[in-house]
């Protein structure tokens, strides 16, 4: 057994105690410095200590393990989430289900990694994606739409995961256009949909998405805690990350089979109830400009009808939407 | 100088007459066999040369260079054609140009091949690209336009190919929806644009273009003669490459300005004045099934309007298009 094992052995002997690092160097016959080294392992790997110089250390937080096997067990889908590939770390979950798409995995492939050391959000900014504490994952979809399609499978996703991430938390949950979940104005959850096309006809989609389940503050840089947030802090609970897993793929999946079967509409209709963005006044940069306005619904593509000012109506595509201008 | 190089000035000096094989022999100072596999390794490179028992060897026709730096050069566009990598032979200029694509390369970056050894058609179909014969060229594109324009960049690219091809040569040549040209029925090129978004921003396209230039019969397989041609069995004479791709890489630059200034509306009525669809009954085989029906025209996306015999009209974005069924 590794020195660390025995080390948080001990502490989760000790449930909510401080276990003074006299006591560990004594029974772990180990030096007090060696303890300390052990210590920052374990915080590495994902769980969080509390240090008192007087008290000695204190387990607040275990990371749960995530099992592929049993996970690809615990959701009754006919595809989704059915092959899993499980890693410790990888560079972007994005870029190992693309080429996994490339060389012909099937719908429903599933990328999970504990760690991403270089996850990608919207836009190629960075994502942050410490080790055991989120759902870093991505999956490869073969809908049989045309590519104009790739949007609406977009705001699909943000619904499929906000109605999961809902029912499970129960926490307020709503989803800013196009994807973004956020929780009183602050971001849980970032999706990006990636798509290959052969001129009018979809290849394949790989989705990504990231949830910052069971972060602390002090995993966010300071500049980010303004704006990103945790279903751990806003609950003030940790959550089981394969229990969101298993249910996310059971929502997505359904919601999927209804769109192909369906189309579009009863997926709009989701969407707009569980959206904070319409009603809010925004500023919008689109790649032609600048502009202020409400939103007011989809349209039947998934862009997004937004009503300025002079009350005209306009149709958008594509655009990086602010803060509410008029927040209530 | 390589022995072949001698034998090729040899036919060369023999404008349209036979040269005999001892005759070769003797000047190249090689034997028969040997100069017999110099021929067959000239026909390999893309020259035609009628051997007759009785006659000797004839020079038909010789390849034209192209030499990527005066290409460059020889059209006055912005962005299009003006980074060219050129290649003797690659497996698919798309994949090549994909790669290119993936790592930063600009707008307008043109991938020739002289060769491809796995060309790649419509729907993973492979395509005819013997050495030296037709242009086998692959673009990147990087418009700041929504994934829902991807269709109608296939549909301009139709275009500029068959206006620059009609003015180069003169043939009646037509585009059957969305981008195959035809002359008299058959095809003369195929293009395949393949695309690559994030959730509703396209990244990149790469757009594919097969021109058969200066094939001849012998060229095609048996099965594909009744349905495939080449510029040169069209009119009876060859083609510089150069000066087509030259023509063509203007006129696509100035369509694809003109799209994102104006819009789509002028790029299809451009096509539906070219289209050998529309008014020609067909079979239609979509993603959702069969229809038959006849093209009346281009919707705003880009997806076909087909009216079926009870006169109702269908909207298509995907489909097999079958011959004509009432070919008049």
């Amino acid at each position: 057994m590794k020195s660390h094992d025995q080390l948080l052995n001990l502490l989760k002997r000790h449930p909510d105690q401080y276990v003074s690092g006299a006591m560990m160097s004594q029974e772990l016959n180990v030096s007090r410095t060696a303890v300390w080294k052990q210590i920052r392992k374990l915080e590495t790997a994902g769980y969080e200590i509390e240090a008192s110089t007087k008290l000695g250390y204190r387990l607040l937080y275990s990371p749960d393990e995530i099992n592929s096997e049993r996970l690809a067990e615990s959701h009754s889908t006919a595809r989704f989430g059915q092959s899993i590939h499980y890693f410790e770390q990888v560079k972007s979950t994005q870029d190992s289900a693309r080429a996994l798409a490339e060389s012909g995995a099937p719908e429903g492939t599933l990328v999970l990694a504990e760690e991403q050391t270089g996850g990608r959000g919207r836009m190629g900014r960075g994502w942050v994606s410490p080790q055991g504490k989120g759902i870093w994952m991505s999956m490869v979809m073969r809908p049989h739409v045309p590519i104009h399609c790739a949007p609406q499978l977009t705001l699909l996703t943000a619904v499929a995961l906000c109605r999961s991430l809902r029912r499970l938390t129960e926490l307020p949950i709503g989803i800013k256009w196009p994807n973004d979940l956020l929780i009183r104005g602050k971001k849980i959850s970032g999706i990006l949909l990636e798509s290959a096309a052969e001129d009018e006809r979809l290849k394949y989609i790989v989705a990504g998405v990231g949830i910052s389940v069971n972060l602390s503050e002090g995993d966010y840089p300071e500049e980010l805690l303004a704006k990103a947030t945790s279903l751990r802090i806003e609950a003030g609970q940790p959550f089981s990350r394969s229990a969101i897993v298993a249910e996310f793929m059971q929502e997505w999946e359904t919601l999927y089979d209804l769109f192909l079967q369906e189309g579009f509409n009863a997926i709009a209709a989701l969407w707009e109830s569980l959206s904070v963005s319409i009603g809010q006044k925004v500023r919008l940069v689109t790649p032609q400009g600048e502009l202020e306005g409400t939103p007011v619904g989809l349209d039947e593509s998934g862009a997004i009808r937004v009503e300025r000012a002079d009350g005209s109506l306009v149709t958008i595509f594509s655009a990086e939407m602010g803060e509410p201008l008029n927040r209530s």
